[in-house]
C-alpha cells in the first residue's frame, strides 16, 4: 500500500481550485463583530462554517452566546474512540475593514492578484486575519476525508466570531463545554511563518501587565507665572519617574523585574542567532535603525525572550494649539510591561507601584487605574509533539522550521492553558506582509495551498500516540 | 497756606460716595474685548473714559485701532510745559464673566457686599482688574483738579481696549504714536498690594521663552507587543530628556541657564526676608504646602527673582479610556521658562535646544514649535521717582511700601521699555483674594479710596522734577 499521506498530498494538490473557490465563498461574507450592523452576516458566517464541517464528516452546530455564535464541530469517531484527540481553534470574524478608501479592490469582493516574489495572492478582509488559516485545517480535514474516510486522529473544531472584539463570550463557553472543548492538545492557525520560505511553530508569547498613573500636584490648575518655582508641577514629577524606569542602557530599573525571567534555553538562542535576523531591515519598514531595548541581547531577543516597560500614551496639561502658561493639577501616563514564561503579571504591577511610590515627593498623590494582565506562555519544546510537528513542515517546506517567539500576546491559548490545562500547537503560514487589520489584506494562494498540505502531514505525524 | 496736598485728600474724603458711582457707571458696561458680540459695549466704555478725562480737563478723544480703540487724554499743559510729563495707563476691557452661575450677582450689575476684614467691596466683572484700578488714578487727578485748578505734574492717559485678549493693536499703536505718548515715566496700575494693610511697588516682572518640543520616533504608530523592546518609543525618549531637565535640587540643568541671572540687591533680599512670607500657607491654598522650586532660594526668590522651567502640557499616543498597546509615533511637550533680569530668551531658547539635541537617542528627531520670548524687567530701585513714591505710599498706609516682585510678566511694562524706552512705576491696589479673572470679582472700598489718595500724594512727590 502506497503512503496514505501521499494520496492526500496527491487529492489537495488535485482540488486546488475548488479549495479557493470554498475559500471566496466565506470571504465573501463581512462578518466584522465589533459592529452590531453585521450581527446577521456574523451569524450566516457561522452557519456556513457548520455546513463546511458537516460536508466534511463532522457532527457540527452552530451555538449561541450572548454575543457573536459559536461553530462546535467533532470528527471524534473517524479515528477510533482512543485516538489522540485534537481541539483545532480558529475564527470567522474579521476587523472592520476602514479605511475603506485605501482598498484597491472592495474588502468583501475577493479576488487574486500578482504578489510579486509571492506568486498570486488572495485579496479580500479575513484573507489572511483568519479565514485563509483556519480553511487550510478544513482542507486538510476534508482531503483526508475524501482520500481515506477518515481522519487519522480525532478532531473537535471550535470556531469563534468574537476574536476581533476582545472574546468577551470565550471564557464563559469555555466554562460552561469544558467536557466538551477539553481535548489532549489544541492547535491555533493564527501565526505566521518566519518568512516567504520558511515555515515557524510559535512557541512563546509574551504577557502583559498594564497600567495607568496619575499624578497630582496642585488643587486645580495654576499660572505658571504667579506660582512657578514654588508649585510642584505634576508633569515634572510623572517625567522624572519614568524617566528613571530604564537605564542608559535600556534596562528596566524596576527592583527584582528581571527575577523571574526565565531564559530560552542554548538550543533556542542558537537556532534564533541562526536566522540571522536582519534588524535594521525589520525596523526599517518602521522608519528606525538601530534596537532599542536592552543592550546586550539581539534584537529578537528584546522582542521574544526579553520583558519591556511600554509607555502607550502620555497627557498632562495644555494640549491645544499655541501656548496656556499653566501648572497642570494632573498628569499620567498608561504602560504595558510585556511579560515572558514564569513572570508574574501582579508582582509586576506592585514592583511598578512601589518603583512610582518611593519616588513621589512631598505634596503629590498618585492613583494607578486599569490594571491587569496575563502571564506569558512558553511550551517545553522538548515535548515530542512539537518535534514530530517541526518534521512534518521541513518535510513540506524543505527547511526546518523555526521555533519562533512572539512579541504579542494571543488570550486564548492563555485561556487554554489556565481554563482548560492544555497546551496548544501554534502553526500558522501568514506573512508579514498580509497587511492584517489593514487595507488590502491578503493571502498567499502559496501559504493558502502549502498550508493545507502541512496540516495533512502534522495530522499523520500526530496519529502517533507517542507524541502527545 | 495750608499744604495743598491735604486740601486734595479731604475733597476725596468728602467725594467718595460720587467716586463709587461713577466706577458703577463704567462697571456696568460689559466691555469684553474678546467676544465679537460685546463691540458696541467696548466701544461705549471707550467713549465712557474719553467723556470722563473730558470731564476733568483732558484733551480726550477715542482713536480707533483695527480691533477696539484705544482713549487718550492730554492734561499737559496744566502744570506748565516744563513740569514733569508722565503717561498712565490702563484698560477698559475686561475677561468674559463664564462661568456665569458661579457669580452671587449679576456680573455688570455691580452691587456692594460686606468682604470680611476688608470692610466693603464693589463686586463686578472688571472691578478690581482694572476699571477700579485705572479709576483710582483718575479721581485722584479730579480731586486736584477741583481744588486747585490744576494737577501738579503733566499727565498722559492711555486707556487700551484689548489687554485681556493680547494687546494685538498696542505695538502698531505705540509705534505710531511714540511722539505722543513717550514720556518721562510710565504709571500703571494693574498690580496688587503686598497685602491689605501694606502697600507695595512692583519692581521686577519676570521674562518669557515658550518652547514645544516633539520628538519622533518610528514612521507610524506600532503594536506594543510585536515592535516592543527593539522599537524606540518617543514617549520614552521625551520622558528621559524631559525628566533631565531639573535636578533632585529642583536646579534648572541646561548649562549656562543661569549664568547671566541678575541676583537682587542685599537691601531687596534683606526687605524680602522681613516680609516673613508664609510660603506653606500660599502654597497650602492650591493643594501644596513644600517649595518645589530651586532648594536654597526662599519660595519668594523662588517666584521673583529665580528662573523656571516649567512644563505646561504633555501629550503622546493613547490617551482615551482603557487600553491601546501602542507606540507612538510622536510624543511632545509645551514648556515656558519664566526669566529674570539680564537673561536673553533666545540664548535660553539656544540653551533648551541644545540640552535635547544632545541626548537624543538615534533613530529619532525633533522640531521645536511655538518660540517666542520676552526679557524680565528689573528696575534700578535707587532711582529717586522710587523713593518718592515708596514714601508717599508709606504716608498714606502708614506702613512702608514693599518693592515687590512679580512672578508673571506685564507686556505693556515690556513694550514701554523695548519700544518707547521708558520705564514703569507699577503701583496697585489689588488685594490676592479680588478673584480677578473669575466669578465675583470684588475691588475693597478701601482699595478704591486709599488707592485714589495714595495716587494724589504720588502726584505731589512726582512734580519735584528731581525724582525724574
Amino acid at each position: 500500500m502506497a503512503d496514505p499521506l501521499n494520496a492526500v498530498l496527491d487529492a489537495l494538490d488535485a482540488g486546488r481550485n475548488a479549495a479557493l473557490t470554498r475559500l471566496m465563498e466565506i470571504l465573501e461574507i463581512p462578518s466584522i463583530s465589533t459592529d452590531p450592523a453585521y450581527q446577521g452576516d456574523c451569524a450566516r458566517a457561522a452557519e456556513w462554517c457548520a455546513a463546511a464541517l458537516k460536508a466534511i464528516g463532522f457532527d457540527a452546530s452552530v451555538r449561541p452566546t450572548t454575543g457573536q455564535p459559536m461553530v462546535v464541530g467533532h470528527a471524534r469517531l473517524d479515528a477510533g474512540a482512543d485516538a489522540p484527540h485534537l481541539l483545532f481553534y480558529g475564527h470567522y470574524d474579521v476587523q472592520p475593514p476602514d479605511p475603506l478608501d485605501q482598498w484597491q479592490t472592495p474588502p468583501f469582493a475577493p479576488c487574486i492578484r500578482e504578489d510579486g516574489a509571492n506568486g498570486q495572492a488572495v485579496v479580500a478582509r479575513g484573507a489572511s486575519d483568519d479565514k485563509g488559516q483556519f480553511m487550510t485545517f478544513l482542507e486538510a480535514c476534508r482531503a483526508w476525508r475524501d482520500v481515506h474516510g477518515r481522519l487519522p486522529v480525532s478532531v473537535t473544531v471550535l470556531i469563534e466570531g468574537e476574536e476581533e472584539c476582545g472574546s468577551p463570550s470565550l471564557t464563559p463557553f469555555l466554562e460552561a463545554n469544558r467536557g466538551e472543548l477539553k481535548r489532549d492538545f489544541a492547535l491555533v492557525c493564527d501565526t505566521g511563518q518566519w518568512d516567504a520560505a520558511t515555515p515557524a511553530i510559535t512557541t512563546m508569547l509574551r504577557g502583559l501587565c498594564t497600567s495607568e498613573v496619575v499624578i497630582t500636584g496642585p488643587s486645580r490648575d495654576l499660572h505658571s507665572g504667579m506660582y512657578g518655582g514654588p508649585a510642584q508641577n505634576p508633569i515634572r514629577v510623572l517625567v522624572q519617574i519614568l524617566g528613571a524606569l530604564h537605564d542608559e542602557h535600556g534596562a528596566v530599573q524596576i527592583p527584582g523585574f528581571y527575577d523571574d525571567v526565565r531564559l530560552p534555553g542554548s538550543e533556542q538562542r542558537d537556532q534564533w542567532k541562526a536566522l540571522e535576523f536582519d534588524a535594521p531591515d525589520f525596523l526599517r519598514r518602521v522608519g528606525l535603525e538601530t534596537p532599542a531595548g536592552e543592550a546586550g541581547h539581539s534584537a529578537l531577543e528584546q522582542l521574544w525572550s526579553r520583558p519591556t516597560a511600554e509607555f502607550n500614551g502620555i497627557i498632562g496639561g495644555y494640549t491645544g494649539p499655541g501656548t496656556k502658561t499653566v501648572i497642570p493639577s494632573k498628569a499620567s501616563a498608561k504602560l504595558t510591561f510585556r511579560l515572558v514564561p514564569n513572570q508574574n503579571p501582579d508582582k509586576i504591577a506592585v514592583g511598578f507601584k512601589a518603583f512610582v511610590d518611593s519616588r513621589l515627593p512631598a505634596d503629590c498623590a498618585v492613583e494607578y487605574l486599569g490594571e491587569s494582565g496575563s502571564p506569558a506562555v512558553g511550551f517545553d519544546v522538548s515535548a515530542p509533539i512539537f518535534e514530530a510537528a517541526a518534521q512534518a513542515l521541513e518535510e513540506e517546506w524543505g527547511k526546518p522550521a523555526v521555533f519562533m517567539g512572539c512579541g504579542g500576546s494571543i488570550p486564548i491559548v492563555e485561556s487554554f492553558q489556565s481554563q482548560l490545562g492544555m497546551e496548544t500547537l501554534l502553526i500558522g503560514f501568514a506573512l508579514d506582509d498580509d497587511q492584517i487589520h489593514s487595507p488590502n489584506e491578503k493571502y498567499s494562494l502559496t501559504s493558502f495551498h502549502k498550508g493545507a498540505r502541512s496540516w495533512a502531514r502534522v495530522l499523520a505525524k500526530l496519529a502517533d500516540h507517542n507524541v502527545l
